[in-house]
């Protein structure tokens, strides 16, 4: 097999994050579900945004969040998504960049803005995601450079992918290009209305051959239809070779054939925002397996920098996760 | 005297904040000189922001967080500014108004991008500021409402905007019209560099009738060009009627002919970002001043919502600063 140019390739629906702190009446106010994310049209964006208080803007997007946190751990990390060459898509491109991301997906020059997500923050550090999709609704098969794919060890996409069709085709090729190059591929499965919406293509395309799932516990019960979290898992390992499931401050499991292991969360003395919090657990855990750890280590590293993530606001590191890892012996 | 509709009007360069964190050596490389703020112009705006870190963007422009300050005090706050019809200009006027700030400005439909100031927060809070001025350079006399200047208890403007030719004829505008209205005037030095390009025509403005002046130590220093405060302090009391002179962790003084009051900083737990400090410390020493406070009083409003602003990263309050100073007993 020939040399691999990159340890992740994540492709996702590529966003600004608009945060902005509200109590739990605005969330009333708004009939907004605490802690999901709904998909908002451009009116909805410009009503909610109106009624917002001060906000502060910072690269997010699920898969981003990912690829910025593999570059922190110092991994070779590339990205696929679709700004627009506004002012939002330059700062989105610049960040991951700045983090040492090779992202050279092609810009729209018309059409939608540069797609932006209204996070707002409640006081318990929840955050319920209103997404302007904007400039992803033209990611297409297109963007997909089958070179990158075929030398990135991992392809790793969102299930947020799935909500537009020309974005769901451009994941089955990018999927299909990366195992015919004998690489490995991986989804998250972004939340649990996500799941909802596309519940049956997932589990085909789970069974047709994805190496490793991520879910968090809502997730994973809504994908197999069950309240019961063990009944969940034990459907997961029968359909994909690993499947790592998160569980907030209970920690993960990892399941692979007949291993399980169990992770506890890493301590946080104060959640001040989640958002991202998945986005890094799996960063941190494709940075070790793609580097050969094994996979109790690999959750660490994945709880470590979910960890951080959800100790400030926004969903990027803001500390550089390998030295923060080595400092704590976890490299 | 007609009743008036606006407590404070605030004037100053409309900008956005790119904020990053950087090491010293960043700051060596660039050779910027810590703590300072320069003017830069659209190509090394460019330079900077490629080799910058990932950015958080928040509105700012000093004037700008004195106006959110005023409104977060429950003050009746307007601003005048410049920015264009862009992505950011749109983030700027939306957190003003989120604020509740009066912000009618016309907005630049070609022309230079809504400023942007990199600003680069070293370990130790300091923060080192490159500011490029886009539609600022379009801020003229057009853009001063007189009825809203006469309306207004006290014009607070930012000796930042008599860098531009345009800008500095725009301020002496609203000075006039404003001390033709019977109401106050008053100005922050904003920069030792400022003070230095500045500094006859600053004591121009000041000795022809500005009611209220604000400055740092070194600011006032410059002004007089004394390495001694006190003796500063002696000139400039005879120069205007009240001056506020901040002197960081050492607290404040201010000067009202024979009156001299100093006031200790109010007590921070860990200072992140210095960005903002003196525009809040203006923000409540204005709202006391404008509600019939007296001057010590004012100091210590000042004093309460610089230390909030110093103990986050950006320079507009995260809290609402009425109910703050309620809480601590200073309202």
């Amino acid at each position: 097999m020939s040399p691999t140019r990159f340890d992740v390739l994540s492709i996702g629906n590529a966003i600004v994050d608009v945060l902005a702190r509200v109590d739990d009446r605005f969330l009333e106010r708004h009939q907004l579900a605490k802690g999901m994310m709904r998909l908002i049209d451009e009116e909805t964006a410009e009503e909610l945004f109106a009624d917002m208080g001060p906000a502060t803007v910072i690269s997010g997007g699920s898969a981003g969040n990912t690829a910025a946190g593999i570059a922190s751990f110092g991994g070779r990390s590339a990205y696929f998504g679709k700004i627009k060459q506004d002012q939002m898509g330059e700062l989105f491109g610049h960040d991951l960049r700045a983090q040492g991301v090779h992202f050279e997906s092609v810009r729209a020059i018309v059409g939608p803005a540069t797609a932006r997500s209204f996070i707002l923050v409640t006081p318990d550090g929840e955050r319920t995601m209103n997404t302007y999709l904007g400039a992803c609704v033209n990611l297409t098969v297109d963007d997909i450079d089958s070179a990158v794919v075929e030398s990135a060890k991992v392809t790793y996409m969102e299930g947020y992918l799935w909500d537009r069709p020309e974005a769901k085709e451009a994941f089955k090729r990018a999927a299909a290009v990366s195992r015919k190059a004998g690489r490995q591929t991986s989804i998250t499965l972004s939340d649990s209305f996500c799941v909802e919406r596309h519940r049956d293509s997932f589990l085909d395309l789970i069974r047709s051959g994805i190496d490793i799932v991520f879910a968090n516990e809502s997730e994973i019960k809504s994908l197999y239809q069950t309240q019961n979290f063990d009944g969940a898992m034990q459907a997961i390992r029968k359909d994909c070779p690993i499947a790592v499931l998160t569980r907030s401050e209970a920690g993960c499991v990892v399941v692979r054939g007949e291993e399980v292991h169990a992770i506890p969360a890493y301590p946080v003395s104060k959640v001040v925002d989640v958002t991202g919090a998945g986005d890094l657990f799996a960063a941190g855990f494709l940075h070790g397996l793609t580097h050969g750890l094994k996979l109790a280590h690999c959750a660490q590293l994945g709880a470590l920098a979910a960890a951080e993530v959800i100790s400030h606001i926004g969903a990027r590191p803001e500390v550089n996760l390998r030295a923060h890892a080595k400092a704590v012996g976890l490299l």
